[in-house]
Order: C-alpha cells, then structure tokens, then sequence
C-alpha cells in the first residue's frame, strides 16, 4: 500500500507565482518603450541554457540570481536597452524577488499546511525565495533550494534531498508542480507527483496546454482544488 | 555610520527553545527511574565534543539528529538504561524536535518579523529545525542551518552564509543568541550581536550567569525586550 505522503514540495517559478505577470509589470514600468512581455518570455528563456552551463561545468556553482543577471545583461542587449544604471539594474533583476503568487496559492497553502509539512524545492536561491515568501506571505514551514543540495531540479539530489531532510522515504514527499518534466524527474526518485493547471503561466495571449499526464498521482486546476481533493 | 541591520539571525538551542525543560519532560516520561535533569544535561554536554569529532576530520558532515543518537547511546549505558526498544530511542532522539519555546518568544518574533527578516541560524538540522519550528509555530521567515553551509557555529562560514543568502554586507545581519562565544565569532565576522538572558537554560536549580558584555550591540531579558528596544 501507498505510504501517505508527509511533506509537500512545491516548485515555485508558474506554479506558485506569475512570473510572466510580474516581469512584465517591472518592464512596463522601467522600460515603457519595450515589448514587456516578449522581454519577460526572452529572460525566461535564458534560464534553462544558463542552467545547463552549471550543470555541463562551462561555469562552476551560480545562485539563481546571478544566473537571472546574466541572462538580463543579454536581454537588455537583444532589446536595445542602453540607458540602465548599474543600481537600475540590480533593482530589476530582483523583479523575480517580488512576483506575485497566483490568487489560489495563499489560502490554498495556508489549508494543506494543516496536514502536512509545506515547503518549497526550487531552483531559486534561499534569499530570493526567502524575500518572495516575505513579501507575498507564502506560509512555508521550510525554504528548500537547489542552492541546499548543490545541484538544481531534476537533479534526483534535490527530489531525494527533500525526503532526506525529513527522514522520510521518498514516497512519503509529494512533489507538487505545473510542469510535467520536473513532476516526472521526481517520479523517477518514488516521489508522489502533485500537476498544478497553470494555463496563463506564459501570458494571457500563450496558453498552455494542461492536458493531465496519467502518471502523476493527482491532476488539480489549482492549489485550491489539490486542498480540495486532499481533504484539507 | 552602523549600517541598519535588516536580518535577524537567531541561535535556536537556548535562546528560543528551552531544551533542559524539554528533554526533561520526554525522559520523566520514558524513564521514570531516571534523574531526568542529569540525564538531559549529559546529552546537552555530549554535543559540542560530538561536534568536534567532525571539525577535526574524525567523523564526515553529520547531521545533529544523528550526534544526538550517537551521544543518546552512550548517555543510555551511562544511566544504566537497557530496556528501550530501537523504536523508543528513534522517539526520544527525536525529543528535541518537540522542545517549547520560552513564553516571550512567539509574540517577540511576532513584532520582530515586522520589521526584520528573521532566521534561524543553528547547528540543528533542517528537518528538525522545521518539525519544531511547525509544533511550536515558530514564524521564521527562512530556516538556515549548519546543514545549508556544511559547516557548524562557531565557523565563519556560517555567519558570512547568512548575509551572503540575503546579499547583504555582515554588519547588516545581526546574531541573536544567548551565549556570549557564538556572539564573539560572529561579532569576528563584522555581525551586529543581541545577547538574550536566559538564567534557566540548565534549569531552575543551575541559574546561569547573565551579565552583559559591553562588545555586543544589544543586552535584552528576553525577545520581547529586544523588540521594545529596536521599537518595533
């Protein structure tokens, strides 16, 4: 029989905060000459490659936030963007500090933390979950970060490390996320998978799909729903 | 000018959690035949040996749960205590995951956590930090360890880690603890220091002496001392 699961892991970046959302706003606002949201799409989509620089050892152990600066010192290039002070800078690159989580996360979390023990896993680095969870009042009971295990998602460290740091088998965790190939990484390690529907995760104007994957233990629209469905 | 600190960083074992009371209280009640304070002031006092064992190179990185066991063994023999089975003994271990915080500490860290970032910075481990931070509704705003630096207090590492997770300078991180040599290491480090009097740490009938040290930036009875002081 299934163990029941302890501890719940949630990705972070579209699963609990809007990332577009609030990249586009602090675009908007600093550079009111840019396309804010295919600014925010293209530093996005810096983040994977920068990653793997990490992981190939083209660059050695980087936090989140200065991988986020490297990206943004290309984009601002890709851009035209040429009038940004050093502290302009260093003010919107910690824009992914100050993201807002989507309309679900609070209350929902804020239920599941009656049953289980709530934490992130993420790639994001300790300060900047820390600063986000401050600001937004996500009830974490523990930040977890790639930057604890020394490796990023979908490392298995970081699936096992949370099951680690519990004492807990690996089934006992419930990963929960809007992305299918960081819920299937996490299988692989015996974790129980949580998929979160986040279908604007790219912008009102790219929806994406969130079709269900049979393999993941629980399909849900949203934090709310999953507390629903866990009877929280 | 002294820079403001902006994060509060909190030992754990003694300035917020009582843990004579605590392991007390779990060893009256699993072994009545015990001195129950002797016993819990030989497991307290086993620690920082146990600690030495992995600074000096004779044990690799362990986690605290697993030096309280080893110490907890040889406390059993010590006492003459032969009849717990593996199960109670994980039990026990795990009594200091259960300890209470002083009455004082919730409110103050309360008032605190509206101004500051607060944290954790003990030589606990994660999970254990976490599971008594849930129990005792403990609202740090992030839980760092030795676990997250590889690397026990006294070790620079660990004050330095604190303000390099917030990207901060160290005088902008202050320590708050009741013991004046991890205050010393990390005032070496450029940190503020708080000393918080707690005369029962070894229990009612070890007062222990309180008296301020001039070199720490802030002397308070208890945290919310501390808050009326840094008027929050």
């Amino acid at each position: 029989m299934q163990q029941q699961a302890q501890v719940l892991a949630f990705d972070v970046f579209g699963t609990i905060v809007d990332w577009h959302g609030g990249i586009q706003r602090e675009v908007e606002q600093m550079l009111p000459e840019v396309d804010a949201s295919a600014f925010a799409l293209a530093w996005r989509a810096g983040y994977q490659p920068a990653m793997q620089h990490v992981v190939t050892g083209v660059l050695g152990w980087t936090l989140i936030d200065d991988l986020h600066r490297m990206i943004l010192d290309g984009v601002l290039v890709q851009f035209g963007v040429t009038q940004l002070t050093e502290a302009q800078k260093r003010h919107l690159n910690k824009a992914w500090h100050r993201l807002d989580p989507w309309p679900d996360v609070v209350p929902g979390l804020l239920r599941l933390k009656g049953r289980y023990t709530i934490c992130t896993l993420s790639n994001g680095n300790l300060g900047l979950l820390s600063n986000m969870a401050k600001r937004a009042g996500l009830p974490w009971d523990c930040i977890l970060s790639a930057e604890v295990f020394r490796a990023y998602k979908p490392d298995p460290v970081t699936y096992l490390g949370v099951a680690r740091v519990f004492d807990l088998a690996p089934q006992q965790v419930m990963l929960v996320a809007a992305h299918h190939d960081d819920l299937a990484a996490a299988r692989d390690c015996g974790l129980q998978t949580a998929y979160i529907e986040r279908p604007h995760e790219f912008g009102m104007a790219r929806p994406k799909d969130v079709s269900a994957v049979a393999a993941n233990s629980w399909h849900a629209q949203d934090v709310l729903d999953l507390a629903d469905q866990l009877a929280c």
